[in-house]
């Protein structure tokens, strides 16, 4: 059984650039499967790439191949790469600060320039703004299906040359009882919010479930929330309409209102600009 | 050949949610296949759910595992549940009201109770706001790929215990040649609504291809919808612009507009506050 | 391995109707793999599916069955067709204009009605509203299984029956060096806007990348746009914000702004109204 090929993109779904990209990779092999992750990442947001595909690869058996392809420098100097996780899955993508988490979070092995003189698909070589189809698709399908190993991706370059992205977006700062950090998604459908601390962060700064913490919100410095919120194991844990911290899904910190949607009420937005101050 | 498991959510596609499920699945069996239905329900719309998997239900081989995951009340005391149809598919969704329409309409042989003991994915037990990765896809996939039997999901428990919406909701009244309703669905995108009647019942009532009939729809007993009415098979029996009776694809009566959008242009929505009555 | 039975339709992906389509394909035969170009296609937009299905088309692997639905006339005497491809491929979809692109870029070898005494899915007779369902997904289903050949699909006629859209809407006209057309297509989510001239007749009217071009686009004959813009090979070689003419993965002309979107900047629309002049 061949790996999955699991995809994100900020293509959208309402023209058949996925489809091409896909037909590529049933051209390398009739055999792989591929899967879609979004194609709804907003436009030109590395970082929101790099986050989302965070949250999916640790559900994923070892030695799929991931394909993330937000690249507003398609065409340009930026590397067009593959990497290997230490987990074990692999990753290909634009070079671009895409691969920020993963690299955080998870940790990169290896990382290899894609040859585009033997990994690019034949035909496209007067295309310059479709690298999804005619470079990582193609080289993703070929990893995939054992066409070429990681090796025959192309050259190894030093781990420390991959673009990141600063780690202070990353990793919030736990001084004492005090947690500071930013707003690092707002991409939940049901409108929370999620923090850049990890549960595991939270419970060692010594908040427990039934605590009532200090929450403030700011944006560029300016205070839009400041409340005293429950911390508990779900939002069913306060009145509908009432704010709620709670461990996410992918075990870090949100925040959200009971069958309500914190992120429109208060108009959050992501980013360094939203930052956030938990005192217990 | 094993399976499909066929999903539909609330959960949206813009984020990875449904990947994060998928993955899971692909861990239990790298085999199996998972379809969407849809990830675009209604927020909180259990009805919804109810009837939409109704729809698509009848059309997939029997042994289909299917999931429905419209669940505001994940991590609370609602039963977490998988049901065998009489049809021989199952289902895999929390106990809110979701199997309504399918025990209505085909009818429910068995249903047990998910066991988070031995079904649950290992590491999650900490996480209590997503149990459409942890306990509702781990348990389909293992389903679905016959790491166990229907009796492996967990205790049976009595079908007179499942949760069900008024039967008020489903199912129309006819009196003579006078039909009374709701309108159960404005979910079809060339905005025709569908009514809780079906063709079969249309016609018992005396209806026929052909006829013009007198329909009535009121919002919370406000009339805004009250003419003659063409019931035919297709919505080409009419000019471009004006409203038809026609039998919908799912076997109930719609009513719409000739390429024009019924729900748009009379704001109509689907619940009980949306009454129609048909007279012929 | 059997072929793919790729799709595109204008059905949108808020309801099970595309679920319902891959179940009948699934009942046909279980190992057969859908994949959808894109179900948002503008409803009712035939000469958006004619285009959209020409742009995927090449990238897929000879055999493969493609399903096109936008069909306004479903249930009215246009035909329900399959047609085998110059290239090898297939194509099954209302005779409604949707092969009016397929016809002129890669040729029609063979046209045959789809005969519904044999290719529909049983039981749907009373139903006239879901061709995509009872009759395009079936008969695509037992194409790709190979329960039917195409032969077995129904009657062929002549090819000079295809209904097709007017040439002047596929090609522009090259006069010297002054390219007239249309705008075909504005469904690039980043906005720029496709040209329906290719690349290839661009550098036989002697443009060269680097060179400036004047661009006329008249809406009804109103210029709304009249620059001279940069021709490159992709949108980074103009700053931020200005317009650029480059190739895109298509092979198409297409006119953009570098991180910016024309289409919504200067309310750019699909079709014969809007029209453009290049001139060297």
């Amino acid at each position: 059984m061949k790996p999955c090929i699991v995809w994100q993109t900020d293509f959208g779904l309402k023209w058949g650039a996925v489809a091409a990209m896909r037909g590529v990779c049933k051209q390398v092999d009739p055999t792989l499967e591929c899967v879609d992750i979004t194609h709804e990442i907003e436009q030109y947001n590395i970082l929101a790439a790099s986050r989302e595909i965070m949250y999916v690869e640790p559900f994923w058996p070892k030695g799929t191949v991931f394909v993330s392809v937000v690249d507003p420098g398609v065409g340009t100097d930026r590397r067009a790469c593959a990497a290997k996780l230490k987990d074990g899955n692999y990753i290909v993508t634009p070079d671009n600060g895409t691969l920020t988490h993963l690299f955080y979070q998870v940790g990169i092995d290896e990382i290899r320039e894609i040859d585009e003189s033997v990994n690019r698909y034949p035909g496209t070589e007067d295309v310059s703004v479709f690298h999804g189809r005619d470079i990582f698709a193609y080289t993703a399908a070929r990893l995939a299906a054992g066409v070429i190993d990681f090796n025959g991706v192309g050259p190894a370059y030093p781990i420390e040359e991959i673009v990141l992205f600063r780690q202070d977006m990353i990793k919030a700062q736990v001084d004492g009882t005090t947690i500071k950090g930013i707003v690092s998604s707002v991409s939940d459908p049901f409108g929370s919010i999620a923090l850049n601390i990890l549960s595991s962060d939270f419970k060692a700064a010594g908040c427990r479930h039934g605590d009532h913490l200090h929450v403030t919100l700011s944006d560029q410095g300016t205070v839009y929330f400041d409340q005293d919120v429950l911390y508990e194991k779900s939002f069913g844990y306060v009145d509908v309409g009432e704010p709620i911290l709670f461990d996410s899904s992918t075990n870090y910190i949100e925040l959200g209102i009971n069958q309500g949607n914190f992120r429109d009420t208060f108009r959050v937005k992501a980013g360094s600009d939203h930052t956030f101050v938990i005192v217990k």
